[in-house]
């Protein structure tokens, strides 16, 4: 298990590459909610979200042979783009196997990063096999989208931003799909800011962490209908598990159309675009879930890459 | 005319409301533009737009006397709820005369700081008609929407602000209605940064500055069919005329579809939300209607209070 020596360690090394983004505030917001209430803009980090964090760490943890034998990943979305930036950004070729249905913008936002695209069928089970085969025959070094150390705490670098920001927060929200986000920052946090409470939020199909956390081992669900895109994740990773349930005070769950409302107010008040999952948790504290009052919170946003016509049909 | 000076003892007065709001980047504005752009983002601004500034420092500035009677201002949409913000704030009754076609958003947020709303027909002569019985018959203080050295001057302090964040600057390109903003903003530049090209920008349509400047007189046109509502102005004002003339260098302009492609720039790559005025002079950087290469610039989004049908249809 990581340790938040792990995480100061990532941050000095993805520091020089990813934007610090800003805590976003309301007075709107705060009044609705009841709280104090700090939103981290990860939609505004480079490929417009979080995943370039934890990719770029592991990346550059590899040896000087693994960086010449080149990484590949497999991923429809956010991760996709982080890892070929991240691998750009290194100098390592970078192969990306990609669902053939994955929207074309991200499909073009990866292959502008210098990655090999390798279309494959839409199943994980799929896109799996495919990328291991990859691996298997190039001699790839794989980048896991969350199962991974180097990738927890690269993500976990979000809270040491927040930290420079806010001295004090009472809880901090965390979108968890396949739970990297989550296990980092949690880690973090109850590091940097004494008592705070770490609330994981999923979709209310999307709870398999949700019921793991409450079962206490990782449950597995079928693919979830939801529009968080983020949260299709069938269960959380191994490594994810453990920081779960040594760091995480609680799970909980939000609606689709509590998701869409959030989006709605973030855009028409705020003037941020946010996708589905970058929705989450802010979702939660929005409509106060926890029935908290006069504390300082903070909501991770973890990404902006929004289907415009997604965009459109909810306005 | 005002100087510096006056812009310097707004931005004391304001600096305790207003937020100070960020300096947006994209290394892809950067590398389509051929130079280093920065967005200040004023959508972010309280109400949504930079009309707060100019308010707060006119209703600052009137005498207890004047206080006590209350403030008149006419507009459909920002002024209206900067008018109505900045007298709540300072202890003052507002009363806003609005067209009966305003955006039903606009009218509940000038209510929703306190405001008294009395609706007029939709002609801007009607408008004004209304406006100035109420403030002869309840002596009411009227606050006027540009021609006004407390209003440029408090629209100014948005520069200030823009030198607190980087030290050197090429370019400033600002939006020009009835020139407040293009004013105060060009007194300041020419102060805080030496050498700066001050450059107003409109859209095709509503080009009666781009005309004034070139005529060197005030000219005024019939009501401009724009998708820029800030811009329908027929005119500029006397006090942002002599300052036009002594402080821009260039009025410019851009074609409704280049402000749409802008908007839909700033959604889509850099996740934020911008009103069709506010998209005007960032559209002239984006476009490179200058021709210019290696420069910095900074373009103002003057605000974000878009109506969803809108955002919608151009999705």
């Amino acid at each position: 298990m990581i340790t938040y020596a792990d995480i100061e360690a990532a941050y000095r090394v993805v520091k020089p590459v990813v934007h610090k983004t800003p805590l976003l505030t309301s007075r709107t917001l705060d009044t609705h909610s009841l709280n104090r209430v700090f939103l981290k803009a990860e939609n505004f980090q480079r490929i417009g979200a979080f995943k370039i964090r934890g990719a770029y760490n592991k990346i550059h943890s590899l040896t000087l042979e693994e960086r010449k034998r080149g990484v590949v990943a497999h991923s429809s979305g956010n991760h996709a783009q982080g890892v070929a930036l991240a691998a750009s950004m290194l100098g390592v070729h970078a192969t990306i196997v990609m669902p053939k249905s994955a929207p074309p913008n991200k499909v073009a936002g990866t292959k502008s990063y210098g990655a090999e695209v390798i279309f494959c069928e839409d199943s994980s089970d799929d896109r799996e096999r495919v990328a291991k085969n990859l691996e298997e025959e190039r001699k790839l070094v794989p980048v896991p989208p969350y199962d991974d150390d180097k990738i927890i705490a690269g993500q976990g670098t979000v809270a040491v931003e927040i930290a420079q920001d806010i001295d004090k927060l009472d809880y901090l929200f965390v979108p968890v799909g396949g739970g990297g986000i989550i296990a980092g920052n949690a880690v973090a946090a109850k590091k940097l800011f004494p008592g705070v409470k770490v609330i994981g939020v999923e979709t209310e199909t999307a709870n398999d962490c949700y019921q793991t956390f409450r079962k206490k081992e990782i449950v597995s669900i079928q693919p979830p209908n939801t529009i968080a895109d983020g949260m299709r994740t069938q269960s959380i990773g191994k490594r994810n598990f453990e920081i779960l349930m040594n760091y995480v005070d609680d799970v909980i769950t939000v609606s689709d159309q509590q998701v869409i409302d959030m989006m709605k107010f973030l855009i028409e008040r705020m003037k941020v675009v946010v996708e589905p999952t970058g929705a989450v948790a802010p979702a939660a504290v929005y409509h106060n879930v926890l029935n908290l009052s006069g504390k300082t919170v903070c909501a991770i946003i973890s990404g902006g890459n929004v289907d415009p016509a997604f965009l459109k049909k909810i306005l």
